[in-house]
């Protein structure tokens, strides 16, 4: 396996698993390792979809943490797409999982005769004119709504979905009511949520929320997720996350 | 000051402030205190709407912890409006505080020359035929959606409300979705929000927001409010929500 300029190899401490990112695009953080472990547990015979799946890191360590039937990652731009291609390769995964390099708003039509049983999606958060800075170009589409806005996402969940499927989605506090106004939209009913908080005084910086397609109406608010105790130690639930 | 059969006085532990409460029907709790805390900043010039004001709690209790020009409660039940005013009257209030015995639904109408400052509800929590049980009839109309459900509340809010007018809602989080997609819907976009918790390791019990007419899209999430610590005291919050 050779590395490109920049490139490293992050191991994911869960079964030998690999990551390569690029120091200078957009590397996977803390809410990635959260979507996957909320998501965990679908069922075995699923086929999975991750619209935006940037390093990979969603597929790969859900291969990990979980058993699915196939799992593809939809990523727009065609040199993460390739370096992510890579990682799979480097995991020995091509059986289980696909990179395609597309933008998500053009999946209707690729996978028209296709559904799915889950959707995962851990999207750009900033909207596209938002606080955009001299950013290199593959972290400002990663991270700000240039291809597809959440609307985007949501619709194209809505559409690739079969009845009754899930739809995973991490994303800032403060995109709350558009989300869940646009799941409900798309007949992508929320029916959990839960928010993490760096500490036990502080407001959520994240939300983690899981919908159904077509179900009814009632949410169910998880207890929120705390990253570090009081002595600014991983919390026992952030610990079991990242071991197990 | 002659109680009816049933009514006992209550000391609200705000500035000498009581009120009549009939021990069959149904009685203020914890969410109407922590709603009037929650939109504690109103201006003193404010004209305030309640809608479903039931015991009256909600006017009343605001008048001890914040000024405003004037605030109508709303109660469709003419036994329990009778019962607000007295409660009103009790505490000197008839020139702050009018009870009104209407249906919510008629005040698009009924005020279509005036437009409010502030807007504040505690709705009934439970769907039209959400387990109802036997339960005496003005208990009944105090919690379930019987005269007027949740779109009837903030649809009237909205209608009521002047441009960047303030709306406060307290409500089960459950409904949650229901409740940002409605007010969205009709242009009181959801600006600041906070769950309650009984306990640090405890689901939301109630979820607390506050709207604005016709202002920007972006949601703040405030930290939870515990009503107990560990030790099953109250929390300093709650004390200083209730001493204050």
């Amino acid at each position: 396996m050779i590395l490109k300029e920049n490139e490293r190899i992050d191991d994911l401490g869960c079964k030998d698993l690999k990551i390569i990112q690029n120091k200078n695009w957009f590397c996977f953080g803390i809410d990635s390792v959260l979507l996957v472990n909320f998501s965990k547990n679908i069922k075995k015979s699923a086929n999975v979809l991750d619209l935006g799946t940037g390093t990979g890191i969603i597929p790969i360590l859900l291969s990990g943490k979980n058993d699915f039937k196939k799992a593809i990652g939809v990523e727009v731009q065609e040199n993460v797409a390739e370096m992510s291609r890579r990682s799979v390769e480097l995991n020995n995964l091509e059986n289980k999982i696909e990179i395609v390099c597309d933008n998500i708003i053009n999946l209707k039509e690729r996978y028209k005769n296709s559904k799915f049983d889950v959707i995962i999606t851990n999207p750009p958060y900033k909207k596209g004119g938002e606080g955009v800075v001299n950013e290199v170009e593959e972290k400002l589409i990663s991270r700000h709504e240039v291809k597809a806005n959440l609307e985007d996402f949501i619709k194209t969940a809505s559409s690739l979905l079969k009845d009754k499927g899930e739809f995973y989605i991490v994303h800032r506090p403060e995109r709350l009511v558009d989300i869940l106004s646009l799941m409900r939209e798309y007949k992508i009913e929320p029916k959990l949520m839960q928010f993490v908080c760096s500490s036990y005084n502080k407001p959520p910086k994240l939300v983690l929320i899981k919908g159904v397609r077509n179900a009814n109406a009632f949410l169910k608010v998880e207890k929120n997720l705390y990253i570090y105790d009081e002595n600014g130690n991983y919390t026992k639930e952030i610990m079991d996350i990242y071991n197990n």
